[in-house]
């Protein structure tokens, strides 16, 4: 059977979500994992890629097994057997052919900001440090542009062979809740590094660095690499990878 | 002039606020920033003590300086200064003889419960997992119990000489919000382990291993070490030490 799994980790400690042999990743760990309980080493496949630092509430990784456990003993035995900062929330069963990239319909990223003259210890894992105020209206009004259909290039930082650059942003908002500035962007698929150069730009519009025209002359020109910079990945979090109907 | 700093803290990596000799606490690294900034040890009084991996949002401490340094510079100097799991909030002038333990009116605890089945890899350094779903109406029959002025006996640990165990708890309040079960008490003071064995003793009633009655009796009958067990420190966060009219 095929076992869908949702999982969130704090990846502070990883070198992103895929597999690399020598260095601690989430796939890497989750594979082991797997083979701890079923005495076998099986393949899995993510929704997302996230990069080393980033964070996940709710990644979605696939495998393949014929064990009789039930899916509640499944999330057991592998939180069980994962390291503190990674655990499994649900099981599921899915069809044959399910495939979590593929079938995914969007996938909602969300980017924090610490937005006060003072650092935050207990924020300092999770959130981006800005100091100045940042003007959160200006910042909705740069991002709502990207709503739609369009060429995201300017946004992407390593092309190589790629050639569709083409995304659907579904949703792009920004708002502010005491001291935390959230950015979500939720879309269809994300070029790389897409949400980090995106918010680097849309903050330089809320410091007055930049205004909303600039943002929208980078996004349309499509230049790959002039948007941004790209913030730091610890502030980001994949939150969740949506699916047709109640599939999962 | 004498200065109040209002502290937050991550106090996962020390022996609890109290300086200590050879061991990293809060007033130890704040005693250290303050004599790298002005250039000579000074004594600060904190006007809250919290144990070992207990975390701050609004610790108070008072130090006595001839610096000509502004509010907003000492703030700045302190933080670079300061560890990343220590940071300076604000800073106030203060009267001559203004003591930040003896003036508080109340201090605010809370202290957070991660209530779901599977662990968070996220929340798992300042949150006390418990994985059966929490009775929170019960819990709040039982610490409203608590409010007012009350020999708080039965939550102390550790009472050593100490004669006089009443204080007044002005609110005690437990609510849920998604998956984290938040407990708050305000009071005038607190005994040793006071919040943490009163949480223990909630606990027991919201996962019905006890009843409210059950949990008056322990607290009428005021045996010192007879509630509790007390929960593990990395869930508590002191968040405000209140003060006269506006002082702080």
């Amino acid at each position: 059977m095929r076992i869908a799994l949702t999982i969130e980790y704090d990846g502070t400690g990883y070198y992103g979500s895929q597999r690399q042999s020598n260095v601690p990743t989430i796939q890497g760990e989750l594979e082991e994992a797997i083979a701890k309980m079923i005495g076998k080493h099986v393949r899995t496949v993510l929704a997302g890629r996230t990069d080393q630092g980033v964070h996940a509430k709710g990644q979605v990784a696939v495998f393949e097994t014929d064990s009789s456990l039930t899916l509640d003993n499944i999330t057991k035995a592998l939180n069980f057997y994962l390291p503190e900062d990674i655990a499994i929330k649900e099981a599921r069963k899915v069809r044959d052919d399910f495939d979590p990239r593929r079938d995914a319909l969007s996938r909602e990223y969300c980017y924090y900001i610490w937005n006060e003259p003072t650092r935050s210890p207990l924020r300092r894992r999770d959130t981006l440090l800005v100091r100045r105020p940042l003007d959160v209206d200006v910042m909705n009004e740069a991002c709502k542009v990207l709503e739609g259909t369009h060429d995201f290039a300017a946004f992407a930082s390593e092309l190589g062979e790629r050639i569709n650059t083409t995304r659907t942003v579904y949703r792009a908002d920004i708002y502010r809740e005491g001291s935390i500035v959230s950015c979500i962007i939720e879309a269809n698929a994300f070029l790389p590094h897409q949400m980090r150069m995106t918010v680097g730009s849309l903050l330089k519009v809320g410091l007055k660095l930049s205004d909303v025209a600039a943002f929208c002359k980078v996004f349309e020109a499509g230049k790959p690499g002039t948007a941004g910079p790209a913030v730091p990945p610890h502030g980001l979090f994949l939150m969740k990878v949506n699916y047709p109907g109640d599939e999962i």
